[in-house]
């Protein structure tokens, strides 16, 4: 999916809310417990109740991988089952020497068929390219993350009075256009967003920290916006395990149509 | 395995190689690939040849998880099949948020039983301390590496004059001591190795780049051994494409007994 018809989904869906497939079998519903795959039914059930409101679905890799060879099939599975018209994210933050980092490529882009993946740049430019060399998909690449840990390197600032975050866009637009590349931001720093997207104006930005984290939607959204949206917003937790009984589903279907509610009043005013 | 065991083995075997087993099922001897599980029926004759001469494995994940749920499996037969003496490394370079990096410390350190994981730090302490909740498991902290990229943003200097790199090791050093975590330093820049050394006198550094890289192992060595070694040198390429054909494992002997007896001699003398 390319920038022009993502934006085209944003404005028919009037969305732009990215729905976070982060299901720990620790925390679903115990009746799914009996079913087959109960990952992958958790998130079948959460794809029909959420895909006419959101763009986006991101599941965290990490929730799959901690299951073994079991959750990488779920994994795959759920991915098939996503919409075509959905925008999917692989939250992975990969990152290594270029030709493993091609490897990373091949799992997420070739093995799977994902629309872009999440990236870590602290090994350069040679970490993140092998990522740019499969047509059609996205680099998303670590900016300026939602967690507290976020200030210990990306805040540092380097001698010529620029944060670690900036050097990192800086560099990373000379790898890629706004067509390849879009850039996570956190939203719980309202005044980072706003210097970001001053940095990168036709950039999307992916958004997480709306939700358990605590960032506001109206507030970021103003600050982030851009003419083509610009913005993915992702919230997982508050929408998934919006209830913990066998309602599950329904209860995330009323988030998400809040949210796109909002989304929608946003999109008019901004 | 702790820090007096890996000095131990090191003493013992007179050796301080790691081999990465970055194993690409396309690059294996084409009589393999008739067998059930051609990954773990190359790393296994890999193991074999070459136990008695490594105190360490590092398989690069990357390399299995391209090939999805199998290569998951190839992963978890190959860790079993590595003898307990040897020391075992994911090479991962994950990083997440907390709860994120949770789960990767579950699949990593308890669905499967790596001794030691390698982890990115852009994301700063929170993404890095729930891999030292396991007790008597390492984290390898990517500290400056061997690649290209690594000048991108390891080398950009900060406002009191560090460069990012030593940013790194002065944070870390305040989340956990040198018996939890190591650091990787990329044996391709020889006065980053001295220069980290004298920042982190205890640490054990995990130093890829010696070989298909260029590095040279007397002049690493020599920059950064200490008095318990004090280094993990990973070799991959060198070792296990030593040769193409089906004489792929002995091969891989003779290169790893040659190093084996480089480092014998460096133990000595340094």
């Amino acid at each position: 999916m390319n920038r022009q018809q993502l934006f085209e989904q944003i404005k028919k869906k009037e969305s732009y809310l990215c729905v976070g497939l982060d299901t720990d079998i620790e925390k679903i519903p115990k009746h799914l417990l009996k079913t087959d795959d109960p990952v992958f039914e958790f998130n079948k059930q959460i794809i029909d109740a959420t895909k006419e409101f959101c763009v986006a679905y991101k599941p965290n890799v990490a929730f799959y991988e901690s299951l073994g060879a079991s959750g990488w099939e779920s994994l795959k599975k759920t991915l098939s089952y996503i919409p075509k018209d959905c925008f999917t994210i692989a939250d992975a933050k990969r990152g290594d020497i270029g030709n493993t980092s091609s490897l990373y490529a091949r799992a997420f882009f070739k093995q799977m068929d994902f629309d872009a993946i999440t990236v870590a740049p602290y090994m350069g430019e040679d970490s993140v390219k092998p990522f740019l060399e499969y047509e059609g998909k996205w680099v998303i690449l670590l900016v300026h993350t939602s967690n507290k840990g976020s200030s210990d390197f990306q805040l540092l600032q380097t001698r010529e009075g620029k944060f670690l975050y900036e050097e990192v866009i800086f560099a990373s637009q000379l790898w890629a256009t706004p067509d390849q590349m879009m850039y996570v931001v956190g939203a719980t720093q309202l005044e980072k967003v706003s210097s970001i997207r001053q940095l990168a104006p036709d950039h999307f930005f992916l958004m997480p920290g709306v939700g358990a984290q605590g960032g506001d939607l109206k507030a970021v959204s103003k600050a982030g916006m851009n003419e083509q949206c610009g913005l993915i917003v992702n919230s997982s937790r508050a929408i998934i395990y919006a209830s913990s009984k066998e309602d599950f589903a329904a209860a995330a279907r009323r988030e998400v149509s809040l949210l796109q509610q909002q989304m929608k009043k946003l999109l008019n005013e901004i």
